[in-house]
């Protein structure tokens, strides 16, 4: 099977042109087919800070109700999204944006309320993603490039966790593709000791991590991706590796970062 | 060969929630193969007014500046398309979001600066388009939504006149679809007397048009309109008409509003 790589990046290259153009710029010259997710970063919350949209947190998860909606899908689908694709345009790659609603090419639901409502967040349908409607557009030679939102169906769009999206296509695709998932981030891969940068492990299975997670030897932020990455990893995503946005062109060769399972 | 509508609309609908929905519930309605293109409104004026985001004007005609492109960017290519994405979806439409950016589908040039710099704006590069990469998404059972965007294939995004996009597609398209251009917009056509909501003219050709322009009779606003409207003719597209977008359903038969030519 042919391979596709899934890439997901996150605010500490959105946030910053410099390495958001470096970055581009390698993710352009990775050869084969390629689909790259992300979020939004620092941006949205400092236009969110000008339009005087207040930012609600419950329990450290941000509440998205009709004015952040507004606010995620005009700096993650419309600005970050489209200065990605413009870039990567230039750089010679054929990408092209979307968000899950796009072609409806990912179905999603309202979470349902529990003890809290997040408002408008998106928990996706996985089953009825439909892979061939993903192959259509790879095969053409685009380069989906994917803000992290997805819709209801009923015509609302939901703001979506681009971990989340990211593992999920890397499963979904893997009918078609042998699909591997690399989640870049501000560090060099999952640190056995969080004060030292390369003490990156360079293989994490579910075992040792259920020890370190115990110990309270991970940082609390990655614990969601580690999850997903693990889940992605159980539902035979072919690699799953997490490093540095800094080191792309080592990390698809998994020449660096933490290897999963 | 089979038929294509390229529908293009204005501030009138999209600044409109009901009739915003009325529209697209019309729209989704509609057999066939389409093209949807779209403008802002006045959402991204009064977006830009909360974020401080002075509007500048030369001779009536808006600068974009580096904050203007940004505000156009999301408001255009992120809250507006991705709202029109998301209910076309819900009413069964196979919707899927674009700019000019996307896929390289309409590539263009920074206007050149003669006497007036217009900062990032766009004129596109006609020659350039690749119908095929239209065809492909179109024979897919994809329905494109245009957002006034186009780039410079330099990383930049440029805000592009959406009557123009309209009009370029109908032109473009000729080669593999019998295209029809549709203007949407506030009245029921082309008005003989402006002060007469029902003095629309069934017909218009060049002469009468040239006549009544001459004579002041036509109101300035629809003049650019009309001049795409009768370049997209003359370059074969095979109907040209303009009228109300509460009445899509007459307007693609030819049952009421102008026909151009």
């Amino acid at each position: 099977m042919e391979q596709l790589f899934i890439i997901k990046i996150g605010g500490n290259v959105i946030d910053d042109s410099l390495s958001l153009n470096k970055f581009l710029k390698d993710f352009s010259a990775m050869p084969g087919k390629k689909i790259l997710v992300h979020g939004g970063g620092k941006i949205a919350t400092s236009i969110g800070n000008r339009l005087q949209i207040e930012s609600r947190y419950i329990d450290g998860r941000r509440i998205t109700d009709d004015d952040t909606i507004d606010l995620v899908t005009m700096v993650y689908g419309g600005l970050v999204n489209k200065k990605i694709v413009a870039l990567l345009q230039s750089f010679g790659c054929n990408a092209m944006g979307v968000t899950g609603a796009d072609g409806n090419l990912i179905p999603a639901g309202k979470r349902k309320v529990a003890d809290v409502d997040y408002g408008w967040v998106g928990d996706i349908d996985v089953d009825k993603i439909t892979p061939d409607r993903w192959k259509a557009l790879i095969d053409q030679g685009i380069t989906p490039v994917v803000a992290s939102l997805t819709h209801d169906g009923e015509g609302h769009i939901l703001n979506t966790n681009a971990d989340t999206i990211a593992a999920v296509l890397a499963k979904s695709l893997g009918h078609h593709y042998e699909t591997s998932l690399i989640y870049c981030f501000e560090k060099r891969g999952v640190l056995e000791d969080v004060n030292d940068e390369n003490s990156f492990l360079k293989r994490l299975d579910g075992k040792q991590y259920e020890l370190l997670k115990n110990e309270n030897k991970l940082f609390a932020g990655i614990l969601p991706k580690l999850q997903n990455a693990f889940d992605a990893k159980q539902a035979g995503v072919a690699k799953v590796i997490i490093g540095s946005s800094d080191e792309l062109h080592l990390l698809i060769k998994n020449e660096t970062g933490t290897l999963i399972g």
